[in-house]
């Protein structure tokens, strides 16, 4: 018999609530922004069929997977991704919905991925769809949510920049150099590593697996440098090929529409981003710090084929996803981490036996007014009593002796200022500035009416 | 090669986002809740090593777990409940920590249970705990914080009400009526099942488990029967036994401190409340519709040994979990569902290409007042739209043409009263009674400042 094991699995994270309360104000970002674009929350099983993973990334996919077979012999997984389980549910229910859907979530996610330096298996993901609207505004609409997200942390164009592309101009481009349809998906992967790989491994690799002359290689990569940020630098070497024209104008709508909604300072064109999943059929993006230190915070585009390899309605569709942790290290980094420190508004002082009745009266009325109060839960001094208040933050201690019991009233003490006065019971957390501020109050201290 | 399987696992729930909707409501209200009382959220993973489970509660849990082995060969198991991971994170750190510790989490539980009739195989569940303080006021603390969130929901005394009891005195009792203390956890386990076992066999099985003579056992059931709301007849009855008097003390001070807080009429003594799991060890409640048509809304109780148990600092604890099935049906039941009806504060209808560009800076700016703003993502006809905006659920439309543009207005309809008017653009969700409500605004329909 083995030792019992206690400890938390590797790759999995504790929330405490200091680190909770970051959570939540990320999660409550995310859903207030989704919210002003008028797109609906949905949720699915954090455990699915095998299959509905496999069918959609194949069979390498199960070696990166939490999957077991459950005690009723079926092959499941531990969610990997989440449009999968979307694609699912709107299988079953998209035909009878008014077009285009407009669904976020935010589920946990888990890969069994090698462990490395503090990377994780599991994370949590704002995913935004719009479902059954092929049109580039849509593609503008879900960048312009994720971007509006990050502005809501604080994050600026100066920090942040998405950096956009379109797979079907990049292949209307390779054609234009002279590359078969069948070797797109070879370039696809060529360049979406282009970063990360020595130039003349990539102008081999050009060569040697799609096709193109090395010259061709040599004026493809050339362009892809030298188009970043310029999408009319394409335009005007490539406007008279009938493809690449075509292919631009859904590009160019679809940055207009980003600067008409004052997003232009956020986005880079840039031919390099591809999206290594191979399921991408038109606009793609991914959001990195302008430093490029860290990995993408955000990534996503159109894949107007998914809904239906999964069993469902033909729809086109275009997506997002934003994970929990690069967002977090780049919130950290700039310091627009929240304040976690914990407040209460009141904390209750109660001096004697027969005091404690009418404290907890009290925490009944300010509690049923929405205010945060606590006391000590068992007889100590006044001394302990004052010190818990401290470890609880209170923004105001309410001290109730028996003589002030007796005239009905109590001390209030404003733990900022340290000031005290004596306030009726009845008038206490009513709208009366005694230094404790309601949950809907300004945060000047005024209570709430 | 099996054809692949797309439908949801059985016992798994989707949550479009109508239910969603209730999930959020559900989730706010035990949150907002939760903070009246100075508890702060915290959380684990919802994968834990196998043997967290198995330590606490035996291996016969096994056979309801969705537990497997991981490729790091690790038994591991997704969470059947919340206590032993925050038994696990406080066994880390709680002895830094100012006592009590006030936590909560609305963790996702996973139960491989035989299927019936809808029974599912995961829910979320509120738990709540205080650690740290074996005082008696720390359990109506958390008794408290449920009936409080059960009364936000709408719920009153009419409704619903906790049974709660007290193990400390019940073996008290036993004691008295000559059991030996290595009995009582056999009659616990009678006495836990007494409602739904006929008198005869629990008369039977106290005399052949316990060793109670017959009239013994009799005495003992009636005591059950005929104090129930009446802790005080427990005292008149057998105060003088000087082991049931002192255990009457906690409980009669527990029952004192629930008045105080308001919530007698919530609260009925129960001494038949056993609660069947075996770490509970002082006072334990349940909350019940009143009808007792359905399962335990909530229930939970003093555990003061389990943290010890898996390796943390020895620390009185009490807590409860309430899950969100239960709890839906009987909110549905009594009609306290919320109006998941979908809305969004303003649709902007565009007349002519010109106008798009007008009408997104127009979005950009409601947005970020807070306003929630949707709009066709592709050229269609205004009636189209307007149904457009019916579906989205649209306070307000905001109807934008080339004349109206020209002269720096636009028409704006109240989708409520279908009166329109013409508006400034700059004036259009900036405090004026436009129709549409901004997230802050009252609920008159007032704009937000």
């Amino acid at each position: 018999m083995s030792t019992p094991d206690f400890a938390r699995l590797p790759g999995f994270r504790d929330f405490v609530p200091e680190d909770l309360a970051v959570r939540s104000h990320v999660f409550d970002t995310w859903r207030r922004v989704s919210g002003t674009y008028g797109f609906r929350e949905y949720d699915g099983p954090p455990l699915e069929p095998l299959d509905l993973y496999v069918e959609k990334s194949g069979e390498e996919i199960v070696s990166q997977l939490y999957n077991f077979t459950d005690k009723g012999d079926r092959a499941v997984s531990m969610r990997p991704e989440m449009t999968p389980s979307l694609a699912r549910i709107l299988g079953e229910r998209s035909r009878g919905m008014s077009k285009p859907i407009r669904w976020f979530s935010i589920p946990q996610l888990f890969r069994y991925e090698r462990q490395q330096r503090g990377r994780l298996r599991e994370h949590f993901q704002w995913n935004v769809d719009v479902v059954g609207e092929a049109d580039e505004a849509a593609d503008a609409e879900v960048l312009a949510v994720a971007l509006d997200a990050l502005r809501a942390f604080g994050l600026t164009a100066a920090d942040i920049h998405a950096r956009v592309s379109d797979r079907r101009l990049l292949a209307a481009l390779l054609a234009h150099f002279g590359t078969d349809e069948a070797q797109h998906a070879a370039a696809f992967g060529i360049i979406d590593k282009i970063e990360r790989a020595p130039r003349e491994k990539t102008l081999e690799r050009l060569s040697a697996e799609c096709g193109l002359e090395a010259a061709s290689a040599a004026r493809l990569t050339a362009l892809l440098d030298d188009t970043v940020g310029d999408v009319a630098a394409v335009r005007r070497a490539f406007g008279d090929d009938e493809g690449v024209a075509a292919a631009l104008e859904p590009v160019e709508r679809y940055l207009a529409t980003l600067d008409a909604l004052g997003l232009g300072p956020f986005v880079t064109f840039d031919l390099t981003i591809v999206r290594g999943l191979a399921y991408y059929t038109g606009i793609v993006f991914e959001v990195f710090d302008r430093a490029g230190e860290l990995r993408a915070v955000c990534g996503g585009g159109r894949y107007d084929r998914l809904l239906e390899l999964v069993g469902g309605e033909p729809l086109p569709a275009v997506g997002f996803g934003m994970g929990d942790v690069v967002l977090g290290e780049l919130l950290a980094e700039k310091g627009l981490l929240p304040d976690t420190t914990h407040t209460t508004d009141y904390f209750i002082v109660t001096i004697g036996d027969e005091t404690r009745a009418p404290a907890l009266g009290l925490a009944r009325r300010l509690r049923d007014a929405g205010h945060s109060v606590t006391y000590a839960l068992r007889d100590s001094s006044v001394r302990k009593q004052f010190k818990a208040a401290e470890n609880e933050g209170a923004a105001a201690v309410v001290v109730l002796g028996p003589d002030e019991l007796a005239k009905g009233v109590a001390v209030v003490r404003d733990m900022r200022s340290g000031g005290e006065r004596e306030v009726g019971l009845d008038s206490i957390g009513v709208g009366v500035n005694d230094g404790a501020a309601g949950p809907d109050a300004p945060a000047d201290g005024g209570g709430s009416a």
